[in-house]
């Protein structure tokens, strides 16, 4: 694997890191309309693809069987930072479905800010499952075991009915087999199985217009879409690039993270799909390259634009505030990108 | 630069990250033992090089005149965790200077760890310049402030004289000019200058063994060494490499390492400088090279082969503690790197 570098980290006028990545952006008949880098190689798409592990538990019925919000909906596609916003919520699900933190197989997690940590501290409690930035799609999975009436005890393994439902849909809505071999255990214990970019974008230009799918499968994506619009908030939390991004662009574009440097997205009114990694990892860098996908695909409105213009080139602070440098695409990547424009 | 991949992430049977990376390997003389990627490009040495910014300290007289202890004159040369011990011991050098925490121009951190970060919580504090991971050096530099007789207040600045001392002794020790354009600011709000890899390692180098320096820089060199192998947990603190390599190694190497993945160390047995860079600027990827270097360039008994065969192949745990897959150095990397043995 040799991708192409796309964003560079600026100290003084010396490029100080360099951060390399593969991105491909395709339409719901899967057409590739632009990549860069290999998109054919096995990603692991991490927490990127919640939203589609979540179709089975609105699929089932379960959502509607637990009476489930859009802000809870939300918190299934979640990372989020584990605010006690996110953590009651996750609770509230756990209780619907007759359940409680003691069924959460996903582990503990520290809230992602100090603030939410020093909480707990004060309180003298230490983190539990529902702090963990999948306690929601967890607390989903758990509701879905309890409606399809299997056991919920071993839910995260891959033999388990729900884990199998995710798989197919998975696989359904990407064309890509998941296959045991490309099969690794996510942060939070359940399977992840990788499989190429351009699958997963696909997946997300079906996922944000509902073409070529199935009416019940385009009603859940259009429901859990919906539901990150409505409630950006419960799919991250404060200062995160996802919830930033879906409230300011008001139902324009879904995004969402995943560990190791990947992104998922959907922009509706262009048809596309959107998945890319950091070669290296870094969330630092995938933001960056997320941001300057919607910054150059987009007509932006003032607002959008000042929104995207702080995340497309994030400061670089000293420990007393002051600017040290930036990060930036660099200029070989947004020409690429560019080019790619009608 | 398109450096070669050293590390990989692996989870289940797949790579899922990569970092690649760039090393140079360098004898007293400065001749290039072993070399792998771009070692001439300039490089941000950051905090790897504290041991050589310690240099004016303790040939001005300064530490002396300070009365500073080994665990002072290894804090000095410290990216610590913020622990109580670091902060206190920071704070003596200060008094020994007749200066307090308010004189600190680092800027405040929290401190690495959740549980150090939760007794300030609980003592109702928020974190100060003590605790920045850099209060030992601004310490000391406050302390050489003062027996050189000029103004404390903007000794971070580059052209307050601390820093020009500072600049002098590290183009000495490197042979690299130290150049306004390839100046940036660190973290810590002092300035930072790119060099070659190759330079940094020679730097070291002769840090570990005294080769080719005048008496008083040799002596010099040798009670920073010294200080830092007698207390190693001042350098940096639980769970760091640095502390314990350092720890473990008892005197056959000193390592340092500095944000955005670069390293530096001496291995005074072999007479080698080494410094490594890792392009995206990850600590896991900087740590797994160091550890790979030490690893196959030394003769290890079982302690120090145990030791770091836990740092060249780290596991990645799942939330509950389960092994999801490891770190580790690649084939091409080790190979390269043994070809370059005797």
């Amino acid at each position: 694997m040799s991708n192409p570098a796309l964003v560079e980290v600026i100290r003084g006028n010396v490029t100080e890191s360099l951060h390399r990545g593969s991105i491909a952006i395709v339409d719901s008949s899967g057409k590739t309309v632009w990549s860069i880098g290999d998109v054919d190689a096995p990603v692991f798409p991490r927490s990127a693809i919640k939203a589609l592990q979540a179709l089975p538990v609105v699929e089932s019925g379960a959502a509607d069987a637990l009476d489930l919000t859009d802000a809870e909906v939300a918190l299934a596609c979640a990372s989020h930072n584990g605010e006690e916003v996110h953590a009651n919520a996750a609770r509230v699900v756990l209780l619907k479905a007759g359940l409680t933190e003691d069924d959460l197989e996903c582990g503990p997690q520290w809230p992602q800010r100090m603030e939410d940590a020093a909480k707990l501290i004060l309180e003298d409690e230490t983190p539990c499952g529902l702090h963990n930035n999948c306690s929601g799609k967890h607390a989903a999975f758990l509701g879905l075991a309890k409606v399809m009436g299997v056991q919920t005890k071993g839910y995260v393994d891959g033999a388990h009915p729900v884990q199998q439902e995710i798989r197919a849909a998975v696989e359904q809505m990407t064309g890509a087999v998941m296959s045991e071999d490309a099969c690794g255990v996510d942060g939070c214990s359940i399977p992840t199985y990788a499989a190429p970019l351009k699958n997963f974008a696909k997946a997300f230009a079906a996922f944000g217009t509902g073409e070529g799918l199935e009416r019940l499968r385009a009603e859940a994506c259009e429901r859990i879409f919906d539901a990150c619009i409505n409630d950006p908030y419960m799919v991250a939390g404060a200062g995160r690039l996802c919830t930033t991004v879906m409230e300011g662009f008001r139902g324009r574009v879904f995004v969402k993270t995943g560990a190791e440097g990947v992104f998922c997205a959907s922009i509706p009114e262009l048809g596309f799909g959107i998945a890319l990694k950091c070669d290296d990892g870094a969330t630092r860098a995938s933001d960056v390259m997320m941001a300057t996908i919607l910054e150059v695909m987009l007509e932006l409105n003032d607002d959008e634009a000042r929104l995207l213009d702080g995340l497309v080139n994030p400061p670089i602070l000293t420990r007393r505030g002051m600017q040290a440098g930036c990060i930036r695409p660099r200029q070989e990547f947004l020409a690429a990108l560019k080019s790619a424009l009608p």
